[in-house]
């Protein structure tokens, strides 16, 4: 080792490769930035397919297994139920039912009040609660998640189509409320056949965040009308619009809705409270809205009040889902207005539902493969369109009940199922009396979670755009409406892929003092630049969005660093080194570029040096000639052997 | 040197912070992963509003200036004319006047074939090579660019006009070309103001030279009409319909008209082939059209030959430009139109125009601002519009000349222009008894050099899915239309953005023999991988659009390693480190996904390290309170101390 080191000024002059100023960059100088092997077309193309489609590797359980096993496994693929129904123990029975029936409880008063905000009947709701979780136990594989009509879809729904058609027109606004539905199914499990499923990820969490914190004041203000039991409320949702509905209507104000529904917004609110301070009480917020829909209907029933302006629900009719296959409408004008709201719908709800999923898949740690998710979805949608269902997805308050509850699987959705159905047939004429106002304060207290400020405030601590995106989101969403708050979202999501892939980052490295490792002198402060050397990183891939830019931002540092030695009388610029480890590709057009930038650079006789550009990337200078072009003497597997190489040949020059 | 490394025995076991395995390290063990200093709010938003939208710095040289000398640069930034201008040189007007008189040779008979191909009068193509070559002298900053109609703009011009207005509805359809016109301009100069002009990046160098070759064999295919003198053409621009075409016309078809077609087209194809082997002789190739209109006119004039079947140009009026500003249409419904079609050929003449522009700056290094040209060329447009000019552009083909003849300023541009003028005024009569069949070679003769097969093959080589993008442009305009081939050039591209988003690279890395350098496993096959750890680098920013992908592709590397281990009974599997030098960013959902792929991990008993974060990112895991989630411990400068540290716990725990 010492006699290495003091070899050191005998070499000196050396061929450059075989010396060695470090006992490290010795070993490193031995190997050379290396061109892979070839890879075949085909299986550039498999593995390329792979990434994009299966990145997840679904059909990994598949490999080395008997053609009998394989059978089995690819039923428990389409169909889990089979998978968990085989390993089901009795003991799970006891939680699943717990959860199921709390969930139930839930769901019935929910559902009621979202089907309003669909503009539609309150049973059409139920029925949302009774098919559709059960094809989802079938299909799904998520244990924990709890299926139904949810807030944010519903009124994002409604709203879509009141734009198509009044209303007060029911039977033409069921029809497209259905064939959305539809729609919606067929979007859904369509992404999910064709692995697109990654789609969804492109509405950032922060858009997310904002969105729903908006969705979820839009409905409670929606729910000034029953709370209040304002008869001609406005029909937009944007805050500045109902406020004013609510103020000009005074007149309509029923004291009595508002006594009972602030009593119980306040228990609601305390039962609320209780479950999340203490989680073994959770039962007692979950059971809350249920005992006040009991409460408030007896009293009612008792008092008469329904006569003194309380609005209540009135009769539902007895029976199950009817069957609505002949209200689906694939001709005429109305499809392509049913298509619009169905994709739009489809991928708000799969938004929901898969964020569900995979919270609770990382907190249980067990795979979900999203895809199959969003098939699942989607066929219970689409059958859920032919019984009278409009859309269902994951809930994300009675999800979180659920798993609380203790859910073992998706047995508690079948059971919450059952509950429904026993209401559909036996217990819808109880809600007769049910004031309107108690609904209300039922979907206030289950929106209000939706309001997530501390994840807000986190966006806004680790990143200013990404806070501007959640604000976006918000005050579309508060100001205007729901659809134009989720434009916004889906545009600053889209604007900041933009940004990302037409502006990467570079970065001037500089030497870590005593080592031989280059980092950003912006991170590291003592890290200390080579006279007469310009280290500097780029990253990200180079290529056409791009290539451009990386050019003349490099020609940019360029200039910069004239104007610094000017200023300071330094050496003069003489070698321009880019650290390539973070590009990962490139293509035509970035090869392109980097031979522009060499000659421009050739032109200020400075020299350019690359420094661990990778496999693919070498192919490609390969290919493309460039190794020839730059010299394959300026290929450098780190920065730190591209240095000493520079300034070996600047003190060379210096002293000649 | 020597006694620090017998040291190495003494301290195993020692804290690690301290110890030493290479002296290299140890150094590198004093610096920790450094959080940067904090950047306040304003100077973040000014970086990023610097990088996004003056990337190139084009008031780098108003910096360090008097106020007087800042307003004289202030003119010169607006009117360049004025700053080359001021340092023009006498000698320099012989190259620019032969340069200007050989571009417009060139011109008057192209311009005449190119009015047809967007089914306007000859004249009018004449028009567009006087009053925006003018405009452009004054504005524009490129020195070699000339300004004229081009031959793939004016057909998709055509093409796109002809879908909304029968061309036969002459006043109708130069109204709307010329607001078609107007509003290009508008959005050219708009780009360049709002300084977007990155959004013509996002059509890749492959689609644009697939797109140019297909363009390019359709024009060609177009020229038959003239070259057969057939009457009664088709009005679609694919190859089958074409074909079709010129197959049931035969009887229509012209021998005299081929004749002379086919005659005057070897004598150009020749010519052409002189002037590219001796670059000398570009003269030769330039000044050949002129000559064979000359030619063919006095030949068909002496023989009047068009009482024969030879289609001829007939009469043109003259005059200059005519004010057209009555004819912009700002009201009904020929707006809308006008707005799609400005757009769309507006780009395509952006897309050209900077190509060029480019390409000689880096040719003669200077420095092209490209926002700033955009206005030139859309002020251009405009004007031109308000000058009975249809869409005019930078031309390839002349441009090049222009730069062969040795053209030094904007000066050749209206020498140019003069003489469109001259003939405009005096000469067009002289065009009575030119044969369409003339103009059509000189066309076929001109777009052939669109076709650049040499491109298309460094393409194939170096990347096939560019090559796709490629022929995919190609075979659009091809078989379908220029505007669908457009239409798939642009998918295609941004596709490639999409996949590039969402599906970042990732490699296991393996130390290479003898050193602390780790590389990628299938680039460097000597390098190994070591026992008990899995070395994974992320080669993407992560963010709200890859971050799902990537913890699960984390994971799926995880389980391939456990496999392996499985296989070859290796050490179980304990650490996996992930090299972040590529991740430049993160966003809140990123810094979740890592979260949740801690946990993951941590179920499984493997503990995560990060080695090398960058400033932004170690700024947002300190601001999400990731550090403390994961333990300072366990971030890393480099991958190699990341596993020196990783391997000593390993065997410590083996020991035990």
């Amino acid at each position: 080792m010492a006699s290495k080191h003091t070899e050191l000024s005998d070499v000196h002059g050396a061929d450059i490769r075989t010396s060695s100023f470090r006992d490290d960059e010795e070993n490193a100088f031995a190997h050379k930035v290396q061109v892979p092997a070839h890879i075949p077309l085909v299986r550039e193309f498999e593995d390329a397919v792979k990434e994009v489609f299966f990145p997840d590797d679904p059909l990994r359980k598949f490999r080395n297994q008997t053609p009998t096993k394989k059978y089995l496994l690819g039923l428990f693929y389409v169909f889990p139920i089979f998978e968990w129904m085989s390993t089901y123990k009795l003991q799970y029975l006891k939680d699943d039912l717990i959860a199921g029936l709390t969930i139930a409880s839930l769901a019935v008063p929910q559902d009621l009040g979202y089907a309003k905000l669909a503009n539609l009947q309150p049973i059409d709701g139920l029925y949302g609660s009774f098919v559709p979780p059960l094809i989802y136990a079938v299909l799904g594989s998520s244990r924990h998640i709890a299926i139904g009509p949810v807030a944010v879809v519903s009124i994002l729904l409604g709203t879509l189509l009141r734009h198509e058609v009044n209303p007060t027109n029911t039977a033409l606004y069921f029809k497209l409320a259905l064939t959305s539905t539809f729609f919606a199914g067929v979007f859904q499990a369509g992404l999910g056949l064709l692995r697109l499923g990654f789609i969804i990820d492109f509405l950032s969490h922060a858009a997310i965040v904002g969105f729903m914190a908006g969705a979820a004041i839009t409905i409670g203000l929606q729910q000034l009308k029953g709370l209040l039991g304002i008869k001609n409320f406005t029909t937009k949702t944007d805050f500045i619009s109902v406020m004013r509905s609510v103020w000009r209507n005074t007149h309509q104000w029923s004291r009595y809705s508002i006594l009972i529904g602030l009593f119980f917004l306040a228990f609601l609110l305390i039962t609320k409270y209780i479950g999340k301070r203490k989680k073994k009480l959770f039962w007692v917020a979950a059971l809350a809205p249920l005992t006040s829909v009991i409460l408030a209907t007896a009293f009612v029933r008792v008092t008469h009040l329904e006569k003194h302006g309380v609005q209540i629900v009135g009769h539902i009719h007895k029976g199950v889902n009817p069957s609505s296959i002949h209200q689906l409408e694939f001709s005429g004008s109305l499809v392509s207005k049913a298509v619009r709201i169905g994709l739009i719908t489809g991928l708000v709800a799969l938004t929901e539902a898969i964020a569900i999923g995979r919270t609770f898949a990382a907190l249980e740690d067990y795979q979900l493969d999203g895809n199959k998710e969003m098939i699942a979805l989607g066929i219970m949608n689409i059958i859920g369109s032919c019984t009278s269902c409009f859309i269902t997805t994951g809930s994300f308050s009675r999800s979180a009940v659920n798993y609380n509850a203790g859910v073992k699987t998706a047995i508690s959705n079948i059971v919450m199922s059952i509950a429904v159905l026993v209401t559909l047939v036996a217990l819808t004429p109880l809600f007769k009396y049910t004031p309107n106002c108690i609904l209300a304060v039922i979907i206030i207290s289950a929106v209000i979670s939706l309001i997530d400020v501390r994840a807000a405030y986190l966006i806004w601590k680790v990143d200013k755009l990404d806070f501007l995106a959640c604000m976006g989101a918000f005050l579309g969403v508060f100001f205007i409406s729901v659809e134009i708050g989720l434009l916004i979202a889906v545009g600053i999501s889209l604007a900041k892929v933009l940004l990302h892939v037409t502006r990467p980052h570079t970065a001037i490295l500089g030497n870590i003092p005593g080592t031989n490792i280059y980092r950003n002198i912006q991170q590291y402060p003592d890290a200390s630049r080579v006279p007469g050397i310009l280290v500097i990183r780029i990253d990200s891939s180079i290529y056409f969005s791009n290539s451009n830019y990386i050019r003349e931002r490099v020609v940019r540092w360029v200039n910069d660093e004239d104007d610094r030695i000017g200023n300071s009388k330094g050496v003069a610029l003489q070698f321009v080194i880019l650290e390539l480890s973070p590009v990962m590709s490139i293509d035509t057009t970035g090869i392109m570029a980097l031979e522009e930038l060499c000659r421009t650079l050739q032109k200020r006789k400075i020299q350019l040096a690359l420094a661990n550009p990778g496999a693919q990337v070498m192919e490609k200078f390969h290919a493309a000639k460039f190794i020839e072009l730059l010299g394959d003497e300026w290929f450098f597997l780190t920065v730190g052997e591209a240095v000493h190489v520079c300034s070996r040949q600047l003190n060379s020059s210096f002293e000649n």
